[in-house]
Formats: C-alpha cells, sequence, structure tokens
C-alpha cells in the first residue's frame, strides 16, 4: 500500500497517532524535497493542536537525527557529556561549565550555535578571543577530547537536514510553538552530534523561548523523555531568566565574565548554576558517584584554577589566542561606555530579559538576521540584580558601543528594570530539575 | 504598518477574529502568488480548528470572489435564479429544474461544473447531446437568458482564481473538511458568477460529501448566512442521499431520464424534488406570490410540455441537435447491458450511493482524474429504490458499459443494496429548509 502524505496529515487532525513508518515517511521524505513544504506546514499546525504521544515524539526525533550525518564519538574513552541550554541573555554558562567538567575528569564533547535575535551563541562569543577555530573536524573534534577532555565546535552542515529544513518552514508558519515540535527539534541535532549523557537546561521567563515555568517544565520532562526512551542518560535543570544570567551580556563581555567566574569571582547566579550543572554533568558522566561529590569537585576546580587553565588549553587547542585567558584587559573595549542611573528608588523586582537582549543586539553585540555582523565588543553589563536596593542616581547598568545614536536603546535599558517598593528576596538560579 | 501572513497565521492558530484587511491580504496575495502554499496551508489547517465567524466567513467569500472577473447580469431583466448542488450521485435536477423554471417565466442563469470522481457534472451530462455547446461567451449567455429564459455554461477560467489555488491546495493537505472554507468556497464562486437569488440543494448520506443531515446542515445555514449578508436572496433545501436520486446513474442515462421526467413520467423522487425547489426558485425571481402557487406552475409546466420544449429550446439554442429531446432513442447504447439479480430477499433500506456513483465511474461514465474520457452510454439503471420489496433473483439494477472486464463491479453494484427484513417506509427527498 502506497502512502500518501494527504492521509498522514488527516490521521493527525483528527488526532490519531502517527506510526513509526508514517513519520519516518514524512521525515525523510520531506528532507528529500519530496514532500512539498505545503503539506509539511499542515502536518505541523495539526500537530499544534493534536499533539503527539511519547512514541510518536521519540519516532520524529529519531527520524530526523537520522536524515542526515550522525556523529560518532565512540573513539573516544569514557562517557560524554553534552549540556544544551535552550537560549537565554547573558548566558555563558558553557564557557566556564564546560572548563570545569573537562578538568574534573569529565568528557565534554560540544557542538555549539550562533545568537540570533536577542539570545548569544556560544560560538560567536568564542570568536571574540582572537584566532579561535571552531570549525573543526569530526577527527580533530574527537582526538581533542581525548587528549585535553573538552572541545567545542559549530554543527555541520550535513547534521540533522530534516530539522534545518523543518525549522526555517514553522518560522513563517505559526507552527513554531508545539512542545512535540521544539522537543524533537532540540533533540534531534543534540543525539545526532553523539553524546552520551545530555543535560538540558530550559530557561523560562521574559528572555527564554518559554516564558512561564510550567511550559519550560513541559518541554523539559518532553525532551528528557526522547533522550531516555533513544538510549541516553539525559536530565533536565528549569531555570530562572527573569533576569540575565550573571552580569554580562555581549561576547568579549561575556568571556570576561566567564574567566572571572573560573578565576573565582563570578556572580552568585552564574556560580550556582555551573555548580550544580557541573554535579550532574560529573554524576552522568560517572566520573562521581552522588551529587554532593560532584559539587565538591566543581567547587574545587575553581578554587585550585583548574578550570580556568582548562579553558586557556581549549583555547590553545582551537588555536585561538590564550594569553587573552590570562589577561583579559587585552579584549578591545567599545568606543562608548555609557551609564544608566536610575530614575526611581525601591528594590529590583525583575530585569526584563527580553529587553536587555535586544537592546545589546541594538548596540552591536547580536544579529537580527543571520547576514549581521557583530561587533564583539558591544554589550551591557548590569550592576544591579533581583533583590537589590536601588537609590535615585544609582547606576543600574552601563552600556558598550561603537554606535553613535542609541538614546532609544539607553532608555530601554532602564526601563527594564522593574522595581518594587517592597524588599524582594532572589529566588536560587535552578529552579527544579527533571530526570 | 506592513502585514505579514505569520501573524495572520498565528492569530487564528490562537482563536482570534480575523479583520477585513487581514482576510483581504491573505486572498489577493495568494491569488497573485505572493503568499507561498505552505503558508496558506498551515492558515487552512488553523481554520479547520479554529473555524471563523460569520463576518470572518462573508470577508472570505467576498475577497475570493473579487480575486477574479465577476459576470454581470444586469442586462438581463428581471431577477436571475441559480441553483447549485453540493454534489450527488444520479444528480441530473438542473436538466430538469432549469428548463421547468424557465418555462414558468424564471429567468436561469446557471453557470455549472463538471463530474468529478462518484459525482457527476451537469456539463457532461449535457454534452452528452450531440453539437451541445457550453463554452458561451458572457454576451452570448446575457442574449439566451434575455430571449428564452435559460443558459447553462461552463465555468470561465477567470472567475474566482483564489477558490480555484485554494482549493486544489486545500485537497492536499487536509483541509478540505471545514464548513468556513467549503461554504466560502462554494458561494464566491456562485456570487461571481451574478444571479441575484441562489437556491442551494445540499445533501446529506453516503454519496454526498456531508455524511450527516447534522453536517449538511451546519453547511446549508453557513451558505444562506453568506448569501444573505452579502445582499442575496438566498435559501437552501436539504436533501436525502442515502440512495441515488432517480433511477439513472450515467450521462446520457440521465438526460433520458431528465427527459422521461419533463415529460411527466419521472421517478417519483426526482419529481419531488424538482417540483419544491422549482416552486421556491419561482418565488425567489417573484415570478409566484408563494410557494403553493409555484408547486401549482411547476405542476402545470410538467403536465403540458412546455418545460420539455424549453429544454428542447436549451439545447437547440446551444448548437445541440434538439430531435434527441423528442426523440432519446437515438442516444447510443452501450455494448453491454448486464442485469443484476439479487441473491437475498427483504425491503431495500438503502442504496450506498457512494458504491453506486464509484461503480457508475468505473463501468466508464465518469472521470478518475480530470483528464479522463468520459463514455457518456455507460452507467447504472436502478430497478428498485428505497422501500422496495425484493425476492430472490429479482433485478435490482442493470449496468451499461462498452467494458469488458467488470465483475468485481457487478459485485459492488449487488453490495450497494442493502436490505431489511422490516418494511421500510422511504423518506422524503426534501428533509429540511433553511433561508
Amino acid at each position: 500500500m502506497l502512502m500518501r502524505m494527504v492521509d498522514i496529515i488527516e490521521k493527525k487532525r483528527d488526532g490519531g497517532s502517527l506510526s513509526k513508518e508514517e513519520i519516518d515517511f514524512f521525515v525523510q521524505g520531506y528532507a528529500k524535497g519530496e514532500i512539498p513544504d505545503y503539506q509539511a506546514s499542515a502536518l505541523c499546525m495539526a500537530v499544534v493542536f493534536q499533539g503527539m504521544n511519547r512514541d510518536e515524539i521519540a519516532n520524529l526525533t529519531d527520524s530526523m537525527m537520522h536524515s542526515g550525518d550522525t556523529i560518532d564519538l565512540s573513539g573516544i574513552a569514557g562517557l560524554k557529556v553534552d549540556k544544551h541550554s535552550t537560549g537565554g541573555v547573558g548566558d555563558k554558562t558553557s564557557l566556564v561549565l564546560g572548563p570545569l567538567v573537562a578538568a574534573c575528569g569529565g568528557k565534554v564533547a560540544k557542538m555549539s550555535g550562533r545568537g540570533l535575535g536577542h539570545t548569544g551563541g556560544t560560538l560567536d562569543k568564542m570568536e571574540s578571543i582572537p584566532g579561535m577555530r571552531i570549525g573543526l573536524t569530526e577527527e580533530e573534534f574527537i582526538n581533542q577530547v581525548n587528549t585535553i577532555g573538552i572541545a567545542i565546535m559549530g554543527q555541520t552542515a550535513s547534521l540533522d537536514p530534516a530539522d534545518k529544513k523543518l525549522y526555517a518552514l514553522r518560522d513563517v508558519t505559526g507552527t513554531v510553538e508545539s512542545i512535540p515540535l521544539i522537543s524533537s527539534s532540540i533533540m534531534s541535532k543534540k543525539l545526532a552530534s553523539g553524546s552520551d549523557c545530555i543535560l538540558l537546561d530550559v530557561k523560562f521567563g521574559s528572555g527564554a523561548f518559554m516564558k512561564t515555568f510550567e511550559k519550560a517544565r513541559e518541554l523539559a520532562v518532553a525532551m528528557v523523555k526522547i533522550g531516555n526512551t533513544l538510549g541516553r542518560d539525559t536530565r533536565a535543570i528549569l531555570t530562572d531568566m527573569d533576569q540575565p544570567l550573571g552580569l554580562a551580556v555581549g561576547n568579549s563581555l561575556e568571556v570576561k565574565e566567564a574567566i572571572k567566574t573560573l578565576s573565582g569571582h563570578g556572580p552568585k547566579d552564574l556560580v550556582s548554576l555551573v555548580t550544580e550543572a557541573g554535579a550532574i554533568m560529573l554524576e552522568q558522566g560517572k566520573v562521581v558517584s552522588n551529587h554532593e561529590e560532584g559539587v565538591r569537585k566543581i567547587k574545587a576546580a575553581i578554587a585550585d584554577g583548574s578550570g580556568l587553565r582548562k579553558l586557556a588549553e581549549l583555547v590553545k587547542a582551537q588555536g585561538g589566542d590564550c594569553t587573552y585567558i590570562y589577561d583579559p584587559s587585552q579584549f578591545p573595549v567599545a568606543k562608548r561606555e555609557i551609564e544608566i542611573r536610575s530614575t526611581y528608588e525601591g528594590y529590583i523586582e525583575r530585569i526584563d530579559s527580553l529587553a536587555i537582549g535586544v537592546s545589546a543586539m541594538k548596540l552591536g553585540a547580536g544579529r537580527a538576521t543571520m547576514d549581521d555582523v557583530i561587533d564583539m565588543s558591544a554589550g551591557i553589563l548590569l550592576n544591579k540584580k533581583v533583590g537589590d536596593r536601588v537609590s535615585y542616581g544609582d547606576v543600574l547598568a552601563t552600556a558598550y558601543t561603537n554606535k553613535d545614536d542609541v538614546d532609544g536603546v539607553l532608555i530601554d535599558i532602564h526601563d527594564a528594570f522593574k522595581l518594587s517598593e517592597k524588599a524582594i528576596k532572589p529566588q536560587p538560579i535552578v529552579h527544579d530539575y527533571v530526570r
């Protein structure tokens, strides 16, 4: 019996569950261009309304993962651990967490992406270090993890072509917001890149893709199920994006904050996040036997400087100038440095991460479209965080830019700080765990 | 503010109501090829789930209607009445009803379609009369209605291009079954063809597009609302398609039955349908002042032969050989005439119209695709109808075909007759009225 795409669409529209064969027919046919965009978008919209069950989501992920090349990391001894963030503002976690886990004996084989819109990308941040090369071959990637325990590279073009094509389509057809489609998109890429263990950092709040804790948790649960169904040790943490992570937003500003954090002087929320996440990754990689041991090890790798040295090793291995790690004053500084002062007083209740992310982008730190060029030195340094007391005229943040006409942006940054008359107790950065 | 199609899709996805401007942006943009199929199909699927309110449906219809040329019938004196059937099996109503209404003084300016799948088309049936021309110019069409009160032509290519494109897309994207989309599709074509009054014959049952009375009524109500909102006197009747209409299924077989009906010897259900529908059309056209007067006039036009003479006039005016009307024995007869006899006994409860329609198509009477050529002489004559008593060996129907290998079809025709042990009282053909 010949399969027809229209029957598959109608089955999903009417609330049916698609078989593995039907999902493969769609994904492989779509990747090859045999199924047209207009049928794919109709199916995606039907999924938005009817959802997918656990098996369907796992099969969709598996099929997308196998639409292109998958990376074989079996040449690396030990369990490979990877971390994936759903994207936030000021999220330099990978730059701190990767070296710490590797310094503790974990194997970190990480594929990263670039930033778009208000969220930054690890690859862009790394490229603010002169000479840094992110286009490794698979062989170089594997050798480097074997030698120094960590490598970070960009996704190859041949990885998960079905997802690339489908994501671009969903973006213009109102079918982005669907847990089955989001979770399979993220997980198919992660699984294709070959790690044994995956830790998902699912963010929620104004600067995150998921605006509420509930939605973020739903996504985390779906992704953890996919990973475990497909045989990878997958866990998730749910972290707060109701203010940017740490103090720095912008590429070299964030690299400097990562270095500072690895030197033992990091902002409280970032330190807390990397300690929790690092401990979980060490557990997943069976480097430690329990969470407390993991926490102790991560703290020690910060205290004894081995995390910082690992970052320098990573930079050197990928062709970067590692003297920048030990002397961050070498990073170019933006021409203009503008302090934004408070016109209110009170306690900071929330810092609109979306507004901060968009403002940083407008200062030059990000891309509105994939063709834009990034100004590595541009960005924002926060001077206050949630819970801090603010008086009239206090500096809320400093903007760094090489642009002239940014008055509107400065106002947006000011307005991103939401004040309360009552004292505010900051929440812990990690709100929940899923495994 | 620039409109973006993705925002329109998301608005509908989230249950919002689209404005007239948004609907125009979509319809005109899609007709011009500025909006891609993949966005149109995503919107259609969102409409399948979220529906549309009365204003949205009227605006969609109006916008599609104006996507191409509209026919200006103001050159015809009096109120123009049109009838549209949602498609059935054995539905030769137009060939009987049109001449009767015209014979009574109504103005019938009818645009018809071709058959596809298990339903026949009026144009195909008319073309079984040698010489019959259905490709009239607008001027010829108008002149003919002015002169003899009736003309039947095919839809011009420039009529409602948005609907043509959208219908083809919906057909392959699982978005056909949506009352707002079906009703606007039908009504935009009807309104573009310019009649002042529209009578909709909405069929329900196994051979109809709408399988249940409830769904058919919902569609009828939606279409009547559209027509009246857009200023045309629109009414609907709901008619039974739980058996084919009349006894004949197939092109020249149906024309012969139409002639027989106009001669006063029609099957009961067809006579009842054309009498009811004709009376309503005469009321709509203000030829009569009440329904009873309409019924009397239609009955008289059958009894005095004026309906039959009007059919002959119509055929002659459009280049056809009108001697066929007075001597139907001239129609070619299929090579093979096969009686199908009952292997059960009892009362006929239902005749599966879909099975009969598909069987007639397989005998040569219809098209599986638009490129197929029709055998005008092929088809089925029913010998029994719902309520009839059947004994073993009674002839249920006769198949007419020029094909050889039709054994499977004969079995399907046999099995289409559903028998009951209890006596069955046939239902009236017209179940309900909507206005």
